[in-house]
Order: C-alpha cells, then structure tokens, then sequence
C-alpha cells in the first residue's frame, strides 16, 4: 500500500510541476550509468502568432531544421516550423533500425518536444511545403493528411525570415526502374518496411513447394553503394541473418546472399585506405560478395542489371530486395525555388559563407539541401588589394598587409588552410618578419602568390554532422541579430564598407564511423588517426549514445542495444 | 579492454551455446525484479515433412493455436502450422498499444521462438487457409505476400488431424458503413493504425486556418460497445490525452471529446454491478461521454448515425475516429467449413465436450472461432436410465444410481453445478443416505428431477483465458492419445459401450480485469469477488506480467511500464 501511495505521489509530481526534473538510472551492459532528465513544460496555441515580431520560418526537422530550432533562444521571433515529420529522428541509427537492433521510436522525439521553450514562440504544422514563393515572402503548403471532405488542407505562411532545411532526396541518376523497385534509407519508414521485407524474404523462401531458385532469388539481398550507409546496412543485414535468422529458418540459411555493388573501384572511399582495406576484407571473409566497379544500368521486377565501369561488361542477377543508397539529390521544391532566385544553373542550392542563399537576402538554406559557395580569393583580389592600400599607392606594405591578412584569412578560410600547410611559407614568414615591414608587394604579385590558394576550396559533405552544426551557427547568429547590427563582429567587408556582422560559417570535423559489423566499427578521426575494431564500436555505441537528442531517446537506445544483446532481434512480421 | 573481452566472451558463449541460461536483472519501479530467461535451440527444415508420423494441421497462431502448440509433446506427430501472422499477440495489452503505453513489438513472439522444441517437429508456414476440405482431409492455403511474378502462392497440405484455431472477425451486425470508416482492435496492425488515428488527428487539428467546427469534429473519438477492450480503450485514450498530448497541444484540449455508445442499460455487463457502477461514475467523472441503450445504425464517412434502444430516438454525429468493439462474428472459412460438415444452420461452429467438431472424427476447433455444444441431460435421460438399470428392471434403485452419478457428473456438469448449489437437495440427500439405498426411482421421476437442469448451461465467453485452457487441454489429450485409447479416463459412454478416452473439456474461470484508466482497475475474481482502485491495477500489472508468453516479452512490457512512468507516451507519428 505504501508502495502505491508512493508511486502515485511521485507520479502526480512528475505529471503536475512542470520544471520537475526527472531522474532516471538505467542499466547498462558496460556497468550502469547515471543518466538525468530535465523537461520543461510550456504552451505553443493552435492560434496565428502576433505580427509584430520577425515572423521566421523553419521548413523541415531534420537535422540542419532541429538543432536550428534547439539554439534559438531570442525571443523577438515569431517561429513557425513546416515538415511532414512531426519528429526528428536520429538518422545515423537509420541502418540498425532496418533489421531491428534499435527500435524506430527510439531514434525519434517529437519536435514539439524539442521546442517546448520558455522564451520563443515556435507553432509546428504537420504540413508539406510545396512551393516557395521569395517574392511576396510566403511559403504555400498543403497538410500531411486529408482533412475530412477536403481532401489535403492548404494554407499559407508569410515569412519575414526563411530557413529552408529540407533535406535532400535519394539520388537515382535518372537509372530505369530505380523508384519503381528498390527501397531507399532516408526515413524511419524506409527502414521500417525494409525490416519487413526481409522477414518477408525468409517467409516466403520457408513456403513449400518452391524451388530452389525462386528460394536463392528471395533470399538474395542487394545493396547498391558503397558508402557509410550502404556499408553499415550490408553489414547490420549480415549479423541479423546470421546471429538470428538462421537460427529461426535453419534450411534457408543456404540460399541467403548478400551483394554490394560499388561503381568506383573502392568501398568507403571518402575513408582512410586502411580502413577501405580493412572493410572490404572483413566483407570478404563473411562471404558478402563486393562487386566494385559495377554500375546500376537498370532494375527490373526481377532483375538487376550492371555493367563494369572498366570493362564495359553486362551483367543481370535476379534478386530478393534490393537497397538503393547512392547519394543525394536536389528536391523539386527547391529546385523550383532555385529559378526564382536565378539559380537554374546550378546543382545544388548556393549559399554564402552565412549560410544565406545566394541571390536572396532573408533566406538561409542549411543541411543537405544546400550547399556553401566559397567565395574565391581571385574573384576579389583588386577589391582585397584597395582595401589594404589604404592610401592609394598602388602597392602593399607588408605591414598594410599585416594589417589585414586576419580578416583575409577569416572571409577565405583557404587562405589560413594555405599558410598553415606552409605552402605559402614565402608569405608566411614575410608577415611574421617585422622587419620587412616595408617592403611593398604588387598587386600582380600578390595574384601569383595566391593562384593557387581557390584550387583548396572543397563542398563539405552531407553529413548529420555538418548540418547539425550549420544549425547551430545560424540560431546563434538570429540570437545577436540586433546586437551584430551595432556591433558587427565578422571580417572586413572587402568589396564593401565596414565589417560583416557575423563570422562565417565554419565546419569542425569530428571524425566519422563505419559500422563493420560482428560489433566492430572502423573510424576516421580528426588529424586523420584510424581506428578499427572492437574497442572502436564501444566508441561508436558511447559517442552515438551521447549524441542523441534526448535523454529519452537515448536511454531507450541503451535498452535496445542491452535488449538485442540479450535476447537478440526479433522477427515478428510487423 | 577488459570488459570487452568480458563482452565478447559472454556474446560468443550466448550465441553458440543453445542450452544456455540467460540471465537478466530488469530494473522496476516497484523495487526491481529477477527475470530468468532460458531457451533453446533446434532446427525446423523448411523440406515438408515425412509422411509416417501422424500428421496434425494447426491454422491459427493466437491464444488457442499458441497455447496447444507449447503444450504438445509427443514427438509421434509431424506438426504444420499454418497462420497469416508468424508471431503470437499478446492481445489483452492491444488496447495499451493503441496509445504507446506498450510498444507492439513487446507483445508478440515469433511462433518459430515458440515452437523451436526438442521432440516434436513442428513446421510454419506464413500463409491464410482459404479452404478446409474435409472430404480428402486437406487445407489449402495461399501464402500471406506476392511471390515475384506468380502471385500468392498457392499450396495443399494433408493431415491426419486438424486443429481449427482460427478466432473471429469482429462483428459488424451488418450495420452498414462500419467496415468501410470503422477501426476495429483485433490484430497488432489495428492497434498500430489507431494510434496513427489519434496523432493524426491532433496534428489536423492544430492546422491553422480550420474552424472550431472542424477541430471539433477531428477530435471527436467515438467508441461502439461497453465490454472491456471497449472500456479499456475509452480509458486508454483518456489518459494519452490528459496526461501527454494536451501539454503537447495545449489548445486542442478543449476539442477533444471521447464519446462512449453501448446498446445495453450499462457497460461492463458480463462484470458485477458494483464494477459497472464504479466504471459509469469514473467515466462520468473523466469526462467521457456514455450513451447508454444508444444503437449504432449507420457510419458514413462524417458522421454516425444512433437510435435509442427504448425511445427510438434517432440522433447523428460528426466523427474523428470510430473504435468498434462489439463482440465477434464468423470467418468466412469457418462458415464454408460449417456447411462441408453439416453445420449450415448453426451460427457458431459446434464441437463437443471433447473440442471435436460435431460430424466429425479428426476435426477440432477451440478459442473464438468454435464453441461447445454441451450435451443436454434431457436428450440421453434413457440412455442414462438404461446404462444405469443393469438389470433391466425399469426402475433404478437409489444404489444404482449412486455407481453413475459421478460419470454423469463429468458427462453434463449442469448436473453436477445443480447438485453444487443444492437446487437438487432432495436428490442430493438420497445418494449420499446409505440406508436409503434400495429407495427405487422410475424413469418418469428421474426426469422431473432433472427437467431445469439443461436451462443452467451457458456457453463459454470469447476470451483469451478461455482459448488457451482450450489449447493446453488439446495438447494434453492429444500427447495421452495412444495411452487413453488402451485405458480410458473418462466418463461412461451412455449411449454406446466403454467409457470416454479423455476427461470432457472443463473451464477454470481465474477472473477477469477492466482496466478503468488513471491507475485503477476493477477484478472481478472467482467467487464473485470484486476488487476495485489503484491496487487491482497493481494487481493487474503483475498478472499480465506473469502471463506473457516469454522472458523477452516481459521484460520488455515491463521496460514500456517503466518507461511510461518516466518520461510518458510517445507522439511522433510513425
């Protein structure tokens, strides 16, 4: 009784206060650790906001969309956010959800969760956007679901900010057959009915009556790209087939196969050879058949045609299922939106070094949708090289030099990446030596100088990381608005007057994972050191756990893993 | 690096070793409880069967089908199961599913885990039996998913036995729009749809741009029928909207409506009215609108459609989401099979006492889809008399009686419930007074006696406790089939020669609960005690704890209790 009364008591004070922290011990495989949990409660009303503040708004709640969402705390906006999803979801653990290692709602936490803030009104509609309309400032979108005799709602949002954070869609490079046959790994769903397509495979291959061909063909699993994901699928697929399938569907356990096909002449290539090696070896040795250099032409209802990149030879295989994840592509939303902004050239959505879309002046663009067009020393070298001769000489001091070269290095971060590999060390050791103050340089000079210094300019990947980090930077930079407009605190405005008024954006690489499967994970961290192993998916499993958007998720998370550990992944047809 | 060794060590000594114990510490709420999980392995070939053992056929993976495959142990039958779901349901927790009390995925286990035995083989196959062909002792089936370009497969097995367990389809009464707009709460797929249901609606809900009409209506849950997967529902969403979505969406709280219509004067019928009147004044307390006497008519897609009972009263709303739950109605292959055998005229599927289905021989049915045709005393009284009377004097002496009355005490146990409760006293007094024993009895008299007994027979209900007692007891007569054929244990065969080979099928009633929602539960145990309030909810924790059909499932049940108490229901809609 006492007990009740206890429980009742705690439960009433956990469900009435509102600033209540809440604390929880989980159990954990590797000795218990202390997780705490902390939640606010506060309102966001179906009602229209107010006008009077900056209306801004958030299209998508991926990564890019959400952490922009955590970190902006200024309550002077007006936030209203459009996605489809009405959850983030921690997409990394996207491949353990397809065969069951993680349960899809462990990954996921409610964005209204996420924005239950004190001090910002954030209004979240499921809804799609559909068309972006940059001219008159609003955004047209349509409901997730039919509203009852409607059909979908439409409706439309003005904007005085937009941040687009769409994301991107699957890249197919227009391959027949692609969208028809194959399953993608983008969203919770996709690894969902994945997850039920191969226990589907081994069901079916269990029927009687069949012959052992229609059995091979169900049973053969085919992954198309060699990158992070693909990688990690093929390898979650592997350990579920053999720690569990196999063991439930004894028979079938023959005619299972597993192929990667790769059009480049390596797995992983964005990783350290070591671990290509390394991964394509352990591969090997589970018996998953790696078809490098194997382009998709064509996917059937049954088949999978290839043809050799070098060799120009065809190929066809039948297969079971077959999973597509080759990269990304522009969303038709977006690339609508790209006309209006005069973009139509363009791959992908531009933005400059503040994330703001090229060719539009209240419009962000971050995460996979977009990418940042690093401005070109040679674009603006007469402009760089004015500003710095102050007095109109025609040529630069190296201390006029001097004066500037920070702000150089912070609007063409090329520039820094050059002088501190030392392949400037003319330059490098002139601008230190104050005693050659003096000695002028020409403008010519100065070009010869940096000629090279552009070819340095890289895209930055699509990955969770940078855009979480893109996310980030931009609420802070919509936290000091008002006060960067006074007080201005980026780098020299070279082609105009005064300062920008925020530092641009840059990405700090934390190093990044490949599962391998059989609990080992190969690793590239920063200053390019290589780990593989074991020990390396105990790091994996710390810092994924660490980095999860709550303490919810995360501690479901652990309980998966220790669930899985235990009694393995289950195989239930739902 | 010690623990990962430890790790790896205690993973490889998991996975290799089939008779393994595993050992797991869950951690409750309610101080922490020691689960032990043990399994084991063995193999089921997918190659169909050998011919020689005797061949018995289950169709049904639910509470009977589930329940008669765990018990059975006598390797000299070759099992096939044939079922469209390859897991067993837990389904008194559906209703907790519906709003994310408990994951779906921590009430089933796959019937392979089930099966995996070390004596008798046992074969799955995924896939609806369209057809039972009793003439040539087949089933036909049809495999649950399209097999690549031939369609579903379709395929013949034979038996020797068959064990119908089938279970029912939800009964519509033929009203008409309810299979088309209705949800029912049958399967795990249903329980999942509605939860999809109420965040969905939610989420419209919260659109801008809508009347209060429309939010109104999107937020208005309707429930048809007061049993208890009704009640337990109508308090289940209660308490997902009270506790978790209206801090989530503050402003929709004042539109969301749950209404409750049954047919009959009070819900919870089959329960004490102690418990009714408890659950009619908390409902009326939560808020929870209770339309007694109030018939369903019509659904359209808008609205539903009532008619009172008594006054005739005809009244139409507008709808968000409709549960039906109103008892159960026939299988269309059950209906088919019941005309192959004779049935045609009858509305449930007849067997006897033995679960056998009346006009057969190797044929039985148990759980929802059958029930038993007890014998009435009346159509045997002179068979009764004659077996009785071995002198064929036309009278029965009291002595004579006193040698049968325990087998018919076991043969029609009205006799025995009527002796019990002492309606029969004078009866009841004679054969237990010794010195009455010559005290002749005519046939005539005999019947008079007995003329009410057959009133007190009642069918038994449609519950889970019901299917698997019917389950564990066919396991049982079917694993002593070869023993109680040479030596029978059952009651005198009145109307041939010998006696019964098993004892008549015979129900233990252990209760039953109604969760009422806010942490309480009403029990109505054997006895007819009632047990109401937060401690019977306790009490219904450990029950269902107790009762799931594995380790893994209970501890994962237990981990979503947990997990509820701490950080509430989930509402990403996925």
């Amino acid at each position: 009784m006492k007990a009740i009364k206890l429980f009742e008591r705690a439960s009433r004070t956990y469900n009435d206060s509102s600033s209540f922290s809440k604390l929880l011990v989980v159990f954990t495989v590797s000795g218990g650790g202390l997780l705490a949990y902390a939640d606010a409660n506060s309102t966001s009303p179906i009602a229209p906001p107010e006008i009077k503040k900056k209306r801004v708004v958030v299209l998508g709640t991926g990564w890019a969309g959400t952490s922009f969402l955590k970190q902006l705390d200024n309550p002077s906006y007006d936030v209203q956010v459009i996605s489809p999803r009405n959850y983030f979801a921690f997409t990394p653990l996207l491949p353990s959800v397809t065969v069951g290692t993680v349960e899809p709602r462990s990954i996921v936490e409610p964005i209204r969760n996420i924005v239950k803030k004190k001090n910002v009104d954030v209004h979240y509609w499921e809804a799609e956007c559909f068309k972006i309309d940059s001219q008159s400032k609003k955004v047209h979108c349509r409901s997730n679901k039919n509203i009852d005799g409607k059909g979908k709602e439409e409706f439309v949002v003005d904007y005085d900010y937009l941040v687009i954070a769409m994301g991107a869609r699957p890249n197919t490079f227009n391959t027949p057959g692609v969208v028809e046959h194959c399953n993608f790994l983008k969203e919770v769903e996709d690894a969902q009915k994945i997850r039920r397509s191969v226990i589907d495979a081994f069901e079916k291959a269990s029927l009687p009556s069949l012959s052992d061909e229609e059995r091979q063909k169900m049973l053969h699993f085919v992954v198309v790209g060699g990158g992070p994901t693909g990688v990690e699928f093929a390898a979650e697929l592997h350990d579920f087939v053999k720690e569990d399938l196999v063991k439930l569907y004894p028979a079938a356990g023959k005619y299972v196969k597993i192929t990667l096909l790769e059009a480049a002449d390596h797995i992983l290539t964005m990783f350290d050879k070591r671990i290509t090696e390394f991964a394509e070896d352990k591969f090997k040795r589970d018996g998953i058949d790696v078809k490098l250099g194997s382009m998709v032409i064509k996917v059937s209802d049954k088949e999978i045609s290839t043809k050799g990149r070098v060799n120009g030879q065809l190929s066809t295989m039948p297969y079971g299922m077959v999973v597509w994840s080759t990269g990304i592509g522009t969303d038709p939303v977006v690339k609508d939106f790209m006309k209006q902004v005069g973009q139509e050239t363009r791959r992908v959505l531009a933005t400059d070094e503040w994330l703001r879309v090229e060719g539009t002046d209240s419009i962000y663009a971050l995460g996979d949708c977009a990418t940042i067009n690093q401005r070109r020393v040679m674009e603006d070298i007469s402009s760089i090289f004015k500003k710095a001769d102050k007095e109109n000489s025609g040529t630069l001091t190296v201390k006029q030099l001097q004066a500037v070269v920070d702000d150089i290095c912070e609007r063409y971060p090329q520039v820094d990446l050059y002088l501190k590999t030392k392949k400037l060390r003319n330059i490098a050791d002139l601008l230190k030596d104050d005693s050659k103050s003096s000695v002028a340089i020409s403008i010519e000079e100065l070009k010869t100088a940096l000629k090279e210094v552009d070819a340095q300019v890289k895209n930055l990947p699509a990955t969770a990381q940078v855009a979480a980090q893109q996310g980030a930077y931009l609420a802070k930079c919509f936290n000091r608005m008002e006060e960067a407009e006074k007080n201005p605190e980026g780098p020299l405005r070279f082609r105009g007057e005064g300062r920008h008024r925020f530092h641009p954006f840059r990405y700090k690489h934390f190093g990044q994972f490949a599962p391998l499967g059989g609990e080992q994970t190969a690793a590239q961290l920063p200053g390019d050191w290589v780990s593989i192993g074991h020990s390396t998916q105990w790091l994996w499993y710390s810092v994924y756990a660490s980095k999860l958007v709550s303490w919810r998720t995360r501690s479901l998370v652990v309980t998966d893993w220790v669930k899985r550990f235990i009694f393995g992944r289950d195989s239930s047809s739902i």
